[in-house]
């Protein structure tokens, strides 16, 4: 029974700054952090790079980029401009893992509020396929700075306003015309263990050697009136983690355990008792499994 | 432009009584009624039949039967005789599409409240496998009373408390070993829109016969308390009713399109009103791409 693949992302302890979340999860024995964009541009990069390499850290994955549906020229640009700026922020943090949320309908994001009783805005196809060519249009420069785009399908819940990939199988054909090191996908249980092709897919991404990051947390209900809230704790709501980390397991995949949890009563909990919650659900219903 | 294949749900009129839902599709030029069992049993079920008949209303569907993956013995004798009954009741209204909705993991239904911190009742495989084998067991009944189980699709919202049938591929899969007029699919936008594999899988239900509906409401947002009445009217959120309205009609699928809307909302306005603003979503947003 070991610690050593379980990283805390900082989403789960949100009242701590990253010199706060990495010293937490030094405490706790923890090898790796998964680190959000706000905790290091409020640190700075250079320094929030410096504050996990002293720690002695992995960097298991930086969230995120993405947000590629745009109809508009000028949100197009702007969001692949700051694409590219994520892209730098990982490789100076040293992680090669960059997470991508791509996106909703324009209809349901779009700055003027959300259109009504129309029809405008609400083309799925072809907002799937604005990800796609702008993840073609990113994925040179990724290269370049030896991060990968790691595409994350998001619960259908969120199809409409955050991420018009709903599926791991959509993910990888969509990361299918790019090599492996270039456009990963990640597997987060709160996404995707509905999905009655999951096995299937699990085992074609591990093929693929795209399995970028392995993310765990459960379906909780009743669901948060911010349904982006309603994560648990492993163990505290309905997914089976024995199999589907046995099917993350059987494809190879040695990497990290990320722990990426939005919920305000955890958020209010004390920080270092939150990690040592995750640990302790970790070392009793993922770890035995992997 | 015409109404001439649109059906009203009486869950979308709540407060109605079947005769009071009748009489309001009647005087909205309706051709058909979806029916749900509470309605039917207040009535009684030859009551029920002679209100539809004499209004010359076809019946579309009767909602529901299904809740089909209880672990317990005696739970799931009690409801594939529910089921049976519900076969009875479709054949005496004059429908042959009984809707199923399959149920959900045993931790999130069992009757003591859910499981905590556990792993008992999550196996979603042997869950949905269950949902399987029983439908095989109420086949027979249904081909020998004429009536078509119609397998339901859930969003994935609802997969841990309600169907652990999540996609319109799976429904098909389950489908399969069985002849079209007797196990057959539902297509509700609600809870397939955000689907990738939306258009091959309506194409292939369509190729096997096996559409027994189309059900048309739409995804609003921010989602209601209750996710379960986070319906709205076509047009007031975000599918793309044209696209997925040509995907059927390109199957040459000729039947009603039925309006099923749990909303608090509607359900606090004048049935007449209500059904007056679907007709005329229907034949903007609907009927033209039939």
């Amino acid at each position: 029974m070991s610690l050593d693949r379980l990283s805390l992302n900082t989403a789960t302890t949100k009242r701590w700054t990253l010199q706060e979340a990495v010293d937490g999860a030094v405490r706790a024995g923890l090898p790796a952090i998964g680190v959000w964009r706000d905790r290091v541009q409020e640190a700075g990069v250079a320094e929030a790079a410096k504050i996990v390499a002293d720690a002695g850290l992995r960097v298991s994955s930086l969230c995120r980029g993405g947000f590629l549906t745009a109809e508009d020229e000028g949100d197009a640009t702007a969001a692949l401009d700051d694409n590219r700026r994520a892209i730098v922020e990982a490789a100076t943090l040293g992680t090669r893992e960059l997470i991508m949320v791509v996106g909703g309908l324009p209809a349901a994001t779009a700055p003027g509020g959300p259109a009504r009783t129309g029809t405008t805005g609400r083309d799925l196809v072809g907002a799937r396929q604005r990800v796609a060519d702008r993840i073609g249009e990113l994925a040179p420069f990724a290269a370049g700075h030896g991060v990968r785009l790691v595409l994350e399908p998001l619960h259908p819940i969120f199809a409409a306003d955050r991420a018009v990939i709903s599926t791991l199988g959509q993910s990888l054909d969509i990361a299918e015309p790019f090599p492996a090191d270039v456009v990963g996908v990640v597997i987060d249980t709160y996404h995707v263990w509905w999905d009655p092709d999951l096995q299937r897919q699990i085992a074609r991404a591990g093929a693929a050697g795209r399995i970028a990051s392995y993310q765990v947390c459960d379906w909780i209900l009743p669901l948060a009136a911010d349904p982006l809230l309603s994560r648990g704790h492993v163990g505290d709501g309905y997914i089976d983690f024995a199999t589907i980390t046995r099917w993350v397991a059987e494809t190879g995949y040695t990497g990290d355990v990320e722990v990426e949890i939005f919920n305000e009563t955890i958020w209010d909990t004390p920080g270092d008792e939150t990690v040592a919650t995750l640990a302790e659900r970790y070392l009793r219903l993922v770890q035995p499994f992997l």
